[in-house]
């Protein structure tokens, strides 16, 4: 392929920056084949000038690397609000017309931030992109995730110099450690040093050259700075500088790129300043706008039908190597399913309800193993998670891959290879931004995490969810592997680290996304963990979010009572229940089940002839009525399940409101009468948490025995039995043995 | 005073060590006077000593420090998990004795992780602390808050290398940059290289030394290096270390401090490695037990009694300044009441409802300007920002104090100066770190933030919630100024921003926090929003979210109607109400009441006769029941409000799940229809995103005709008015400017 020369480069970035330009102000004439008019501008100028032509010039300069080169490039854009230099370089490149041949040039420049058009950030209607960039700090993350087990990848990533201020993004920079390049492909960061934020300049610009030099080679980079405003000939610098960096990959190279903030504005206009951000002049300003606009002559550009000049086409790369069509943006294409291992030989035998106990996340972990085995040459399944796999009994799973580390080992340091597919970190937001971009790019993963802490990526699961529910929008991207969490170390058994880790609030947060997009399930034992995470594994485009116990506990179901139990969603416990019941004991999650066990043991004694239905709840939202959500219960299983005016006292394993919510709709919620955790907790024992919450077997007794038959001293009977055992907690430091002690075949 | 021996220093530090080996451990025989038997050991053993050598290191280190120079010192400890060091350095230096004279050493070790003691994390309960340090990540953020306007302060902060690797830490780094040496006090982090996590290495530890230096210089840090295995002395050379740091505070002097995790702890018990996290030796082991602990010499160091040694306290500084006892980790004692401005001149003039319009934030932002300047020389009050405060519409207070910031600024900069009180950085995690610091150490300040984004500190507020839950509970904390959110940037007018800056979900979360702690407002208008503010900031221990809208917007309250409306928390609007209602339009939020009142001057000319009732809540919790939320109306307010058996149409702010829980456990609840946040959202005009969520002021008329008259085709006309609208915005690009005109006065 021909080297086109610098002044064509120059010439496609005016195209583009025109494009740009005319994205934020036209809806009509937009090609400035006439004089400016009023009409012709938007009425609501809605738009981000400021980083649009530094994002051209990267993407111009990528193409040249690309031509020169042959890499398969992806391209993660940081500063999402960049949306119009995207765009215009899909157009130019003509991806735009690969996934909607109709649009033309008029439509994409009036439909740019208008209703019924595109978004004014990046989204998934747009082609090329894995990474929205509304909320700032994960584009680098992102970058990552998506260059883990690809070799031949190379993907790019823009990073403001506001998002750089992100916690998120100061983190990512340590990414580098787990890369291998062996079985990996590169990130190659561009810092785009732009000068300022919305209204104030922008902590990394105020740094010195050799401030940031310092910084990020300490951090592991090879730094290169690219300052336009210090050569003549700012895309040639950038080929070469993009030349070394691609010679020397290994060398882990970034780049940190100056320029001016709205670059090619008129400084009078508040170019090279934070003026520059949105929308630099406004609709009074109609002839600054039109010698503005002038300034890049589109008239030398496009023809009057919107075709470019034949040299702007010089300057791209060969079609499929084009950055909007690498097939890993849209890496639903690319997903293939997973090869689930069966669960047969993996279940917990239970000849009998509470007969036997186990760790349902140490029975996962094994399975786990299995899964990594099977896709040891796949290498398309990872698992990220926050230094705590062992903690949360998973460690199994480093019997059959490592933790990815590259860099110098401590001593002392196990289980760690440089290819390994378990990633630990202590940071949440690495952990949720690498997911993000292994599924995007057609993988698979799991997410397990301490319960308390997931909360930390609570505004990034948002921005997730409202991603899949646009992409599940859009006709041509594929659907994707969902994204998995394993939330653990729960809080009902963090009675040791105390009140800071007990937080089950990272399910309310879902229960406000999308029913498309959302799923809850709380398996009480290990059999229906099993069940619910191949599950999981399989399904798309969705959140799954999954709690269960680490501990060893008492197991309920035989691997077929678990499939069955799972697929309905919830059901009776007829072991546990009597015909005709006075109330339902309902419960969902690990220890509130086994609370809810205990409680109808308990009344077969206390209140003998007291008829009880224990209802086990697996899938939180086929409670919900079927048209707020598509797991929802006919109402006919709802009723045979909950009756229709029993009181129902129900242990959830999180915040009562969450259940709330997801009865709203069903006739008289009034009856359900929800236990669950109330923010009291400190370092205790795990009965005196429950109790602190009212959750203890003898709270859930108590409350069934006062809904149904008043306050007749039986209730207080328990309460005194349990104020006893607080008791003793108390005083010996440890839970009374006894109260764990039951038999279900009395 | 005299200088103690580094062997003095030693022996103090094997007495701390000595005692926090002995927390995790022992419930009797806590002296080791008697051979170890396994009924001196806790029947459940919870702590981390991984970390608590190191800890103490430091701890002795400051101590030698602040004897030397006087130095008032607070120390923010990241690792909260190592509880124990903080515990034994407190008890020798007698602090545990200033909060509680009866507590006895042997209750202090047996107390420890046990029911009704301490936790094993640092929690309020303990003094000195201002921190947790059981969610990691946000320890050096806190020092930097609690050492702003404090010039005489030094603030010694360890972060864990766990905690490094967390984002909030990574970005908390650059926070130099705001920190003027001429106003405030000087943060001096160590970080203390561990070599691993719970399981795994860490990242930091496994960097050179070159690349720390480089990393941390990079960022504005003048770092040391101590390493205690290259020296013979290590208290030596920490204690010279720390007097160069002391001499050159204006340098941003930083302790990289290497040791070994569990230092002291045998190697074969694995001292050294990742297994000295947390208890390091099981309960098996007890002759390994014993062996350790008796390497610690415990009779050379206290009598029978427990009392130490006299030449251990010779290390100790003097009373006042001791570290535990530092008044500004009891903040509340030093916080003087705001001098708060007077509404009056501030306040919008609204002679009738709707006649005149205003921005509600940019109204308080004048106010707030004002409380800048009646500030001035105490500085107790500042904002923290996300980079939002002018386009927020609150940049009325830059001409009352500018933006911090102390690094050289870029060309083109405005209202930047290094003592400006206006805190604005591109990371919502240092702003909430930050803000937790100024205000725990007894200062005041606000935290305006794009709504949407809020949810990126969701687990912080939760960690807080718990912090201000527990303080509350001690009797020696004094109550601090409360947490203030003022979210605007709501996602109603995001229909530029689109899909991503549409996010109302930060309250939910707050719904989920103990009631004592949390209030949320939502004033529908600017006169609402000054009497809500100067509320707020003149609360103590609670967090506060108040959410507003920045645009220009119609008023409806004159000051004297809005300080009762808000004292009210929700009330019937006579004026725009009939007698005997059919149907309660209620609202709560600026856009939603807005459409409702629009809604209600609809339904007069479209349903005329229809007797509807507008009610509008400020205060959400007021709709609790009292038994739930100190703020909960009675139930005779509560029908005044909404009826007995009407149908209530609700248009609510946000997600309509936060309205079905706090109306939780009113009778019949489900008469309430509410109207919010359906997560459906893009880049579009203000009215099709309305129209999109069903919470158009046609679609609440419409809802109202249908619950009370059926579908008589009035409610059709409605909504074919509203898809008319919808449609022309589509074809124009902008709201039908109609949509927006109505006169009370009719």
């Amino acid at each position: 392929m021909q080297t086109p020369s610098t002044d064509t480069v120059r010439r496609y970035r005016r195209a583009c920056d025109y494009l740009a330009a005319a994205m934020i102000y036209l809806r009509g004439n937009v090609l400035l084949r006439e004089p400016l008019r009023p009409e012709h501008l938007k009425p609501r100028l809605l738009g981000h000038w400021g980083t649009c032509p530094g994002i051209t010039f990267v993407y111009s300069g990528l193409n040249g690397l690309v031509r020169r080169t042959g890499q398969r490039t992806l391209l993660v854009t940081g500063p999402g609000h960049g949306a119009p230099a995207v765009h215009a370089n899909l157009w130019l490149e003509g991806t735009h017309s690969v996934v909607d041949p109709d649009l033309t040039l008029a439509e994409l420049i009036k439909g740019f931030s208008w209703p019924g058009g595109f978004p004014s950030h990046l989204s998934p209607e747009v082609p090329g992109v894995v990474h929205e960039g509304g909320e700032l700090g994960y584009a680098l993350a992102t970058a990552f995730g998506a260059a883990l087990d690809d070799p031949d990848l190379l993907v790019a990533c823009i990073v403001g110099d506001g998002e750089a201020e992100t916690g998120p993004t100061a983190g990512s920079w340590h990414a580098t450690k787990f890369l291998d390049p062996g079985t990996c492909g590169s990130v190659l960061p561009v810092l785009h040093l732009n000068g300022s934020k919305i209204s104030s300049p922008t902590i990394y610009a105020c740094m010195s050259d050799e401030e940031l030099t310092d910084y990020f080679r300490g951090a592991g980079w090879t730094p290169r700075i690219v300052d336009v405003r210090r050569t003549d000939d700012p895309d040639r610098l950038l080929a070469e500088t993009l030349d070394k960096a691609h010679a020397e990959l290994a060398q882990r190279p970034m780049i940190l790129l100056r320029s001016p903030k709205g670059w090619g504005l008129p400084e009078d206009a508040g170019g090279g300043t934070f003026h520059a951000h949105q929308v630099p002049l406004s609709a009074e300003q109609l002839p600054e706008i039109e010698a503005w606009l002038r300034s890049y002559r589109p008239e030398e550009l496009f023809d009057e039908d919107g075709v470019p000049a034949d040299d702007l086409l010089e300057v791209l790369p060969p079609q499929e190597l084009r950055l909007g069509r690498v097939p890993q943006a849209n890496g639903g294409r690319l997903r293939r399913e997973l090869p689930l291992p069966e669960l047969a030989e993996f279940a917990v035998d239970v000849d009998e309800p509470g007969s036997v106990t186990a760790s349902a996340t140490g029975t996962t972990g094994e399975w786990l193993a299995e899964l990594m085995r099977a896709t040891e040459q796949r290498r398309d399944f990872r698992i990220m998670c926050p230094d705590e796999l062992a903690s949360n009994k998973l460690d199994a799973v480093l019997a059959a891959t490592g933790r990815a580390f590259t860099w110098p080992l401590t001593e002392h340091s196990e289980h760690m290879s440089r290819d390994g597919r378990v990633m630990e970190v202590l940071s949440e937001h690495l952990c949720q931004g690498w997911l993000q971009g292994y599924l995007l790019t057609g993988r698979h993963g799991l997410f397990p995490c301490y319960e308390a802490f997931a909360s930390i990526v609570d505004s990034m699961v948002n921005q997730y969810a409202k991603f899949l529910k646009m992409a599940g929008e859009v006709s041509w991207r594929a659907p994707v592997a969902s994204l998995n969490y394993l939330l653990t170390s729960e809080g009902w058994r963090q009675e040791h680290n105390g009140y800071s880790h007990q937080g089950p609030g990272f399910l309310n947060n879902l229960l406000t996304k999308k029913a498309s997009v959302t799923r809850v399930y709380l398996p009480p034992d290990a059999n229906t963990l099993l069940v619910t995470m191949r599950h999981c594994l399989a399904t798309t485009d969705r959140i799954n979010l999954v709690v269960a116990g680490k501990n060893s506990a008492p197991q309920w179901l035989d691997l077929a009572e678990a499939e069955r139990h799972c697929r309905a969603g919830a059901g009776v416990w007829e072991w546990a229940s009597h015909e005709d019941p006075e109330v339902v004991l309902a419960c969902a999650g690990g220890v509130p089940t086994v609370e809810t066990l205990a409680a109808a043991w308990l009344l077969r004694s206390q209140a003998p002839g007291m008829r009880v239905r224990v209802v086990n709840v697996v899938d939180l939202l086929a409670l919900s009525t079927p048209d707020r959500h598509p797991h929802g219960m006919s109402a006919e299983d709802f009723t045979a399940c909950f009756g229709e005016d029993v009181p129902v006292v129900f242990a959830f394993h999180g915040y009562p409101s969450a259940v709330h919510e997801v009865l709203h709709g069903r006739p008289d919620p009034s009856r359900f009468h929800v236990h669950g955790y109330l923010e009291e907790g400190t370092t205790t024992t795990p009965f005196d948490l429950l109790v602190s919450n009212k959750m203890s077997r003898y709270d859930l007794a108590a409350d069934a025995v006062r809904r149904t038959r008043g306050d007749d001293g039986v209730a207080q009977e328990l309460l005194s039995r349990r104020d006893a055992l607080k008791e003793y907690a108390y005083r010996e430091g440890e839970d009374s043995p006894e109260i764990t002690e039951w038999e279900w075949s009395a």
